[in-house]
């Protein structure tokens, strides 16, 4: 049985979907989406995402995740805290384990802050044919 | 008449595009990205990209940033050379001007970064219909 651990403190990174190149993102939006970019902005942070949504399931626990680091477990547990807090990663106890589970709705709204606007990419191609 | 500025060090940062979701990021990319992802990681630069990324033409000098903020025009023109240097914008000296130009690998690089691939987003549906 499975006990869901509370939410991370807010969802505002994910309010951040409209991409930066179709219009000038807000003041507001650029300051909620900043600090799941600042945490995703650490290789060791984004090794740890990445193994946890490539893992089976799209979960994993500290216990599957330290064998790929030189790393002690509090250090690892700490950043995936820090992921969790960031709301990158939702989390859950499973006995003496908690098991850290992707959130693909924090990584479609990273991903499409990237997206390129047409306009953008018609400009980018018209001065690389230049 | 424009002349191009060097380019960045290194664009070690691109070669970072398999989705983080897909297989496990290797120590080396994270290293190489997690640079470009600092950069956006502040409110104040990840406007200023939105800026010059949503601007006509996908650029723009610091002459056209400046209104849009508080802040005196060498804060501004540093957080565009950090964005420089992280291999977010090209730049162009045209007479006394520097202009910041999109480049869209980056922003296409960091996108895929992000992109889930269809084993996640299978997982997290099978979970969020549980």
């Amino acid at each position: 049985m499975s006990k869901s651990l509370p939410d991370p403190a807010g969802d505002a990174g994910l309010a951040c979907c409209v991409p930066l190149a179709r219009e000038p993102i807000s003041a507001e939006s650029a300051a909620g989406v900043a600090p799941m970019l600042k945490a995703v902005a650490d290789p060791t942070r984004l090794r740890l995402l990445s193994l946890v949504l490539s893992h089976e399931g799209s979960e994993a626990c500290v216990c599957d995740l330290l064998p790929y680091f030189d790393l002690s477990q509090p250090t690892i547990s700490h950043h995936l805290k820090v992921l969790h807090e960031a709301g990158l990663l939702d989390r859950e106890k499973r006995g003496t384990w908690v098991f850290y589970l992707a959130r693909p709705e924090a990584m479609a709204a990273l991903g499409s802050l990237f997206a390129l606007s047409s306009s953008a990419s018609t400009a980018a191609l018209a001065g690389a044919s230049a």
